[in-house]
């Protein structure tokens, strides 16, 4: 996506005092129909978005001289189907990003809320970009019903009270890391340390992340649980086609504080390739395998999908999604894994199995 | 109203492409003392606008070739007294309007939560806008307490999850609609259908409504009501004045999954003048008469409001607004009808009457 | 800290017509690591900011001709470590300021929520301006834990459903003032006025305020208390260092409507002094003596504060901030203060004190 850029004139507040900078105000809005079909089928509008998610922001840089500069990005979420704020239906927040930034020849230094560079260095090898019902679910960290992990929440793709530093770039690589704090009394309890190293060179490209959050064991039940994860990624440009192919692991373990020292591990395994289609389109193929251990039992997934989009600009474009996910029922249970972004209430076939059919249009402004 | 907008000069992220569009920036700021009296005599600050709803907004359309734009509006109400947003105490949220779009030759498609047609076809000849303490109370679909009618929530003046149509302008004749989807298993649960045609030749202003909620039959009640309504009204421009008049009927209907089918309906009929004074004032005056039929019973009340508002700019108004509405007491009971953002604790006087003023200022950037 | 503004060229709707107007976009980033240490040692990233509190704003400015400016102003505040409104942790919301105003010759009135002048007039002596660790807890209004004035909450620094004039500047002296509604069925409950006066010539500043709460009789417990405050303070720049000092004394009265009239008394005595250190550096000492009155007992408590702040531009600073404070045990109780912005968690020593350090970076756009 091309986020254009609005360049404004700034004028210093001290009345004759002139200052060059630029504040950007960009955002996205994205919806369309969204078609479930599990034990019931439902229509609907698609609520964050099918290729990009709904956003809006601000952002801005001020040169420092020496080669140092100050940056700021401030950048809520959207539900462009009703106005509200997909994260926090309440309202306008700044929860997709809030930073504040020094950057130079070291790389970069941000402080407050961000992606996390583990998330950002292999997420983009999902052909769908982790948006919308073609959506891989690697980074929605499904654990299965069994307790405690199932109470465990969203994988972070985001981190609070961090501080991330970004490498520049060295011939293609580029290295990062965040360290969030938990702000407990118990400095480990709810921290967030994430590191992760990017190589992009011409046609190929690779990624690697690590990240783990500590339990919290002033958390008012009698289990703290951590999760690590580990992932990585690639893609290789081949002109007439891109391949993608990545994996992630997500390790759940109950630290014992009470109950015994459990765990649970979610794994996916995904493949993909985009192709360009004439000069204005672009179709989008996935499939992802997903495994999912706890308690000595396996349960599987499997998810096909399939995307075009045509840009009608650079900042428009019109898209149709399909996808296809299937848990496999053993001993009459199973996974329980939806699509991304599937209307509620659809639930899942007899068999396990839901489909979803999105089409809309992405507007960047 | 005039809005005024904020060119921006917008230049495309790819670096050295440049490409030709605007972001607007706009919003309402409109408050001051609101004074009601009924059983108790309060007095505050207009809370949302006595002469147009305080509100913050961002638009903008791009140009895609071929006559055919690509469009779209994030607006927020705002609370002008305190910061907040009035349809949600806790926060901003694009509720007024969040709409993606394409226009053409065709009309104008948008996909979001906006204004429906049928409200806009009608309300504009209420002489007040729909607005203030002045405003006609025939869109806030008020139903006497009898139960189960009165649980109903408002009139849809907005729908979220909603496609909507807009014709191009035939001669002065435009038509539209929109359909909402409810997002339930059951289709048609929750869903709003509404259309409109208006005309505007010179002097001459017709429109016309019809627009419709189906009921919730998963809404963990025994009962489920159709709110269905139609509306039409009409304004003629002598020059030395305006006259306006409309006519709204919403009926609401217990389908009879559980209780027996029960009905209601609310009638409004309104009748306004507004005429310029100088060249920068306008008076405005309103009658509507309300009548509310449940249950065999019928409740009616009247209302009259007098305004004036000065024009300091096309941005900047000072106004006043008094209304007079009564309740006409029928067997000790009566509708309960109170004027448009009447301050909390004034209620109605024995006699079921209620008085009000607001004196405010209101600016557009 | 110099503001950016954005200019805008602004277009009125009229198609033809040409305005010449101005929007402004502003805003502040501010945040860091915060580090607090009473019972407990607690790390996090700065919530609200340690040298400028963070915010979001519009404003803007008409010519109306004559003298006469219609100004508005809207200004969220924001949680820069995680995206929030520090106010109100669901989202974004106007409750810093939210304005419209007249301006001319006579001064300006404006309607809405604002910063009270009281607070404005005396506040700004404080040498960490009521921001960050370093702050003086005089705003806060502490109060012991003895019922029923621990539930009072905060002292008044804005004012909503106001409205607020400011006087022109009379040879370096203003006055101004607010009358807030309390907005129930009996006036006085709950409102607020605050009346202030200041001179600024050369190196020599004073400042004086008054403001005053009703209690409300309407708030369903059988007690209601006024809170009344007045302040004064001054400062005088000696090139080499500039000196700060002010007394703040809040008294809170119980009316007697239920239990039997008794009161309480916080006095703030703070001393301050700021000094440049070469081109781009400050450094900043105060000294704050705490005194609460309640139920025949006077607690106390004392603070000192350090800070340096190195400018990198005119918009961005670094910062550091060393604070300890200290709560006088007395019979086994005393006044449990605690630092502005301490981490939660943290607590105080058996001794009563508390010991916090902030160092961060804050960006204005």
């Amino acid at each position: 996506m091309k986020k254009s850029l609005i360049a404004l004139a700034v004028l210093a507040a001290s009345g004759a005092a002139m200052a060059q900078s630029s504040v950007t105000l960009y955002g996205v809005l994205d919806t369309g129909l969204t078609y479930s079909k599990g034990e019931e089928s439902v229509y609907g509008m698609t609520h964050v978005g099918g290729n990009v998610n709904s956003r809006l922001g601000f952002r801005g840089v001020e040169d420092l001289g020496n080669g140092l500069k100050a940056t700021f990005n401030l950048e809520s979420g959207l539900s462009a189907d009703n106005g509200g704020n997909y994260m926090n239906e309440s309202g306008l927040t700044f929860n997709r990003t809030s930073t504040i930034g020094l950057a130079g020849g070291f790389g970069e230094v941000r402080l407050g809320r961000m992606l996390t560079s583990s998330y950002l260095a292999v997420s983009r090898y999902d052909a769908f970009g982790d948006t919308g019902i073609g959506a891989s679910r690697a980074w929605s960290n499904w654990v299965s019903e069994t307790e405690p992990f199932a109470a465990l929440g969203a994988y972070p793709t985001r981190a609070s009270n961090a501080i991330s530093y970004t490498s520049p770039n060295f011939s293609g690589f580029k290295f990062g890391g965040e360290y969030a704090f938990g702000e407990q009394q118990k400095a480990s309890d709810s921290r967030y340390i994430g590191v992760s190293a990017t190589y992009d060179n011409g046609p190929l490209s690779l990624g690697l992340g690590f990240d783990r959050i500590d339990g919290n064991t002033n958390n008012g039940t009698d289990f703290t649980i951590d999760q690590t994860s580990w992932q990585l990624g690639g893609g290789y440009n081949f002109g007439v086609a891109r391949l993608l192919g990545f994996y992630k692991e997500s390790k759940f373990k109950d630290d014992g504080v009470g109950a015994a020292g459990d765990s649970a591990k979610f794994k996916t395994f995904g493949l993909g390739v985009t192709a360009p289609v004439g000069a204005a389109g672009e179709v989008r193929a996935s499939y992802n395998h997903y495994r999912d251990s706890d308690a000595g039992e396996t349960l599987k997934a499997n998810q096909l999908s399939l995307g075009y989009v045509h840009n009608l600009s650079k900042r428009t474009a019109l898209y149709g999604t399909y996808a296809y996910l299937k848990n496999k029922n053993k001993d009459g249970d199973n996974l329980g894994l939806e699509l991304n972004g599937a209307m509620p209430g659809a639930g899942l076939s007899d068999s396990g199995a839901q489909h979803g059919l999105q089409v809309g249009i992405r507007h960047a402004f």
